[in-house]
């Protein structure tokens, strides 16, 4: 088969064909679930033939892993973003933002978050080590204690309990909060952990 | 059959039979794997006739669900235990030794809590809502603030981010922490969290 079902060109570069792979089975598996989605449908809905879907994945979770990783991906860059509308030196900024940014974004992506992470047991190893989530907040914490704007003596601990208060607020959170909600909950939030590194609350 | 396989009389009480059973089933669960383990197996354990069994447990599911109904049973008196070592009215020690205990039943028995909320997924609706233990910290927190004691608008929302900061903190401990890792990890966590509600740090 020298083209796709859709006529697309052989030539298209593999990392889109990939994408293009991950956007259709994030699609079925959002919409009739991860057990339910036959890779046959995944093919057709990326409109590619069966041995392209075989190039880049060898089953479902391969697929399932990849959704992940770009999840996890995407969160980080739009918690980057957040952040970077301050100046670096502007240490509380930031941090209002990482998790104004953490609480938004989880709560946009609600159902994406539950399917990649679905098979993820809530054990120890798990949720916190090794999580490149952590690991950014972590640095975000250090180097604020460093530069004297908080207190932080186990930077690594301090962010995992930050990560744990904001992503526990987010799952007590209903279905699909409005607004006002939202930002009652990025403003409790804040407090508590502005609080927990020794800053006052949240204005 | 009129009596057991290791001659117990038939009229031993029904509680007690039934706490045989899951003792039996959590000693198998916790050594050889919850699929792994037989029907047959735990009735051997607890030397009961396999009819005996059915009495009280319909499947396997049922036994682990019975599992975790007493382990949060047994988690919550130990927070109990802790709290009454104080006086009522003296709202940080108490606040201190829930999480001191938390973090240490919580630390003697992970594998039976990994065991017993294993095939629970990290997603809301199940973590925190109409969990007992949240509640029973939201109920220290909410009396706690209306004695003065500290400040927390939203009882519940900051129970949820204490549970989950102090879950969160043990699930990232190594296996086994030693005597003095505890006492650091309980240290740092009770600061963070009693600094969240607006107190000064543990002393």
């Amino acid at each position: 088969m020298r083209s796709t079902a859709t006529g697309q060109p052989r030539t298209k570069p593999a990392e889109i064909r990939r994408e293009e792979l991950m956007d259709a089975a994030q699609a079925l598996f959002l919409g009739k679930g991860f057990t339910e989605t036959s890779v046959d449908e995944i093919v057709k809905g990326a409109g590619v033939a069966k041995g392209t879907y075989y190039v880049y994945f060898k089953t479902k979770d391969d697929v399932l892993a990849a959704l992940r990783e770009r999840f996890v991906a995407r969160f980080l860059e739009r918690l980057q973003t957040a952040a970077d509308g301050h100046p670096p030196s502007d240490w509380i900024a930031r941090f209002d933002r990482w998790i104004d940014a953490a609480v938004n974004t989880y709560l946009d992506e609600r159902a994406l978050h539950d399917l990649v992470f679905h098979q993820m047991r809530p054990t120890h190893d798990r949720l916190h080590q090794a999580n490149p989530v952590v690991r950014d907040l972590e640095g975000l914490i250090a180097q604020g204690a460093q530069a004297g704007a908080w207190t932080a003596d186990n930077a690594h601990l301090v962010a995992v309990m930050v990560f744990s208060a904001v992503h526990g607020a987010i799952d007590d959170a209903g279905e699909s909060p409005g607004p006002s909600d939202r930002k009652r909950l990025v403003h409790a939030v804040q407090s508590f952990c502005r609080m927990g590194i020794g800053l006052p609350p949240a204005g």
